[in-house]
């Protein structure tokens, strides 16, 4: 441990996360950390705000990133999210022998690689703890104390505002009533396509399988479902079957093909004795299933400043200390959100003698085989809900069925189907 | 990462574990990790075993430690137990300039500060991740990703034997069964007396209170309580109040007593919204409270040989790439086992007037409040069991009124008394 170095430490983005940064800074007081540099753009308004009393008096704030990357400050912790300028301004920060430290999940799912071969350059850190679940130490306990074990799967609930807007559901609330509140909340952003889309969850996704099995993905390539087409119906129905709504994400090793890996963010039908299944509000979980050790969980408030603040504090302790993270070589891998499982289809129709029959008609098809058709009462016939579960098949071959089966004239919406997940001998570490 | 060179390994104790080590390093050839030595008492034996087949042709088996402690072995992995021979043996190759990696945590738990400041003396690691939850990754996940946070309590089921007992027990099963299952099965040693009594669930403690709250115990000074105890008709009672019965593993700053930590190993009860509830079977769980981010729970398989050396493995990797964990300072601080907490008692009598008066005589003349009293039906008149549980109150007042009552001559055996666990708000991420 370094008793005598201090660690210069330059902000950039004082937000939610960045003023976190300078409140613990400030209260937990960790030997050798010094906050130096501040940098936001209409930084009046943020040196004015409450959360500067937690500044030291001599930090300089400023506008002009420039006197950031040219000063004398050890780590950069960026903290504004973006593309860019983050990204730029962070290969220049690396490049001129500063360490970085970062909570940005997109960049880092984007251009991880590219961004720690440059850190290796020039022989700094560039640590991104805060980049998954936030304050749940799941990168630096992957990285640091499962690279004994070969990773086959990895399951997560990787974003809170999905979570809370789904367990909220599960407790009997609407879909749209439930994102304003997590809006109202500071939960959701205003345009909350990223969360409910999936694409939070699949950058985080990415990350994971480097970290976890050496495997690099294209983000782009992860398919995503939106939690947005799951009703209040949907819940009624899963808790028949055994099983809860969550938004899931999961990579393994494809069974349909070869060398791929099969990489989704959906909501999925989970069963409720899953440990997935446990997480509730904006709880976040990952599940990794190890070939010799079984299934770890891991679990906590992903988000919110202070939890995330906690993860950027860990890793700054990590820089000022030299400690660097074991690292693995890692493979490009190809991608497909297609593999084999149960799925669960739901139909909302204008009930009409024959509707099931071709449902089964189209299932049968495609070579789909139906587990089992629930319709609970209370439905009017004009607007009914029922649900068909089909044995394991593959997605897309239920994607094909659902297509023409949403040609049919009884149906009012398209049908919504979704992946049930199994709980098979490894997936189940405490029931 | 180093590419080149080459980290030598000398296994001592080729049992459980060691021989697992082996098994892994041979199916996972990880880059740089070779094999060179192993040490074990009656190595004919372990060399004609069909584990031997893991190790390299060209690896040197020996019975005399000598052999590689002047070997040119680069780390020295300690899978044999104990303190004594395993501390000189440790202290020798740190010394001497090799790093060592044990899942030992007796000896960790009593000479870890000063195993430690040898290791840093030579400039090498020393490195335990498998001492505590073996395969679950909560010595590197708190080192590297919560130093960042105050935490304030760390809870957890820490011993897989009596888990796995208690959550038979739940299920229906009698302690005296189930402990035979268990040592039928592998999970219990032929003399449980270190699992059921508590005193490996606190080495564990003390080294969690050690890496996550930078405070120094004395493992004699944890209080434990024996899981032996513990009857059917407790659990039947505990699910009356909404609960179950787990051996619970718990530090925290004691509230009683300034400056001490309160530190207790017992069968608790645990309300099943608790994330401590969900763990069965051998599963073990570790739950951190931390004053920025909450609470974060790790869970998974902790023991068992493979589990286990996925630990030692990843430790191995942190070793050959020459990866440190993060370090804190540690002071020294007194335990104790005393808290406020409701209070469990269960009482087999023989059923006279009068009875529940003189129990709640004993308990008011030491100021104590009872909560409820509940009496299930069903248990005959001659051996009446029922129980009291209390507002909360300090657990030695509590051991003073149980003491005077254990002398009544109705009763038929000593009253249980159990501290009840509570939720708080920092204690409930989930529920
Ligand atoms: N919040 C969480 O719980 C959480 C959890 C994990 C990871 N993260 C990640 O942490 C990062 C920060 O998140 P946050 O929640 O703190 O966001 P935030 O509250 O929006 O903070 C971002 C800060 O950066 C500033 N900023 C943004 N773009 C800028 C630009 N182009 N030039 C100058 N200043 C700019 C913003 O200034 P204005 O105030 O003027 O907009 C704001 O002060 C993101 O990468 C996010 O994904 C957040
Ligand atoms: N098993 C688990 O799940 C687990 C989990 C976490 C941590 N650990 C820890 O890992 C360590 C090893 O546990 P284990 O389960 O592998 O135990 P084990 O199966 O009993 O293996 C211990 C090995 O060391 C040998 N040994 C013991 N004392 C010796 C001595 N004085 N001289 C020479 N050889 C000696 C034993 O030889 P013999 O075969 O001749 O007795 C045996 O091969 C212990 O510290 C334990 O607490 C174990």
């Amino acid at each position: 441990m370094t008793t005598q170095n201090i660690t210069k430490i330059a902000l950039v983005g004082f937000g939610t996360v960045g003023s976190s940064v300078a409140k613990l800074l400030h209260t937990l007081n960790l030997p050798n950390l010094r906050l130096t540099h501040i940098y936001n753009r209409g930084i009046a308004g943020k040196r004015g705000s409450a959360e500067a009393a937690f500044v030291p008096a001599d930090a300089i704030w400023t506008e002009d990133i420039e006197d950031l990357l040219t000063s004398d400050a050890d780590v950069i912790v960026e903290l504004m999210g973006g593309l860019d300028p983050a990204g730029p301004w962070i290969e220049r920060a690396l490049a001129s022998g500063k360490s970085v430290v970062t909570a940005n999940k997109q960049l880092i799912a984007y251009q991880g690689p590219a961004l720690l071969a440059k850190a290796a350059a020039t022989n700094v850190h560039l640590l991104h703890g805060a980049a998954v679940a936030g304050g749940v130490p799941v990168i630096p306990g992957i990285t640091q104390g499962l690279g004994g074990d070969q990773i086959t799967r990895i399951s997560g609930i990787l974003n809170g505002t999905c979570n809370f807007i789904l367990s909220k559901m599960e407790a009997g609330a609407r879909y749209s009533e439930v994102l304003a509140e997590a809006q109202s909340l500071g939960y959701a952003e205003s345009d909350p396509t990223a969360d409910v889309g999936g694409f939070d969850a699949r950058a985080k996704l990415c990350i994971l399988a480097r970290i976890g099995m050496h495997v690099e993905l294209d983000p782009e390539q992860v398919a995503t479902q939106t939690i947005a087409l799951v009703d209040a119906v949907d819940f009624a129905y899963a808790k028949e079957l055994g099983c809860t709504i969550r938004q899931v994400s999961r990579v393994q090793l494809s069974s349909t093909s070869p060398d791929s890996m099969y990489a989704r963010v959906a909501p999925m039908l989970v069963p409720r004795e899953s440990p997935i299944a446990w997480s509730h509000g904006t709880q976040n979980m990952v599940v990794t299933t190890g070939r010799f050790g079984g299934d770890v969980v891991f679990s906590g408030h992903g988000a919110g400043g202070e939890a995330t603040a906690v993860a950027v504090l860990s890793d700054l302790l990590a820089v000022s200390q030299n400690s660097r993270p074991v690292a693995f070589p890692v493979t490009p891998r190809p991608v497909t959100g297609d593999s084999v499982a149960p799925h669960y289809l739901r139909f909302i129709v204008d009930d009409k003698p024959g509707i099931v029959s071709a449902i089964a008609g189209a299932l049968s098809k495609v070579g789909a085989n139906i587990d089992s058709i629930i319709q609970r009462p209370g439905y009017p016939k004009n607007r009914l809900a029922f649900v068909v579960t089909t044995e394991p098949c593959l997605t897309s071959t239920i994607a094909e069925a659902v297509e023409s089966m949403g040609k049919m004239d009884c149906m009012l919406e398209p049908p919504l189907s979704l992946q049930i997940l199994v709980i098979d001998d490894k997936d189940e570490p405490t029931a």
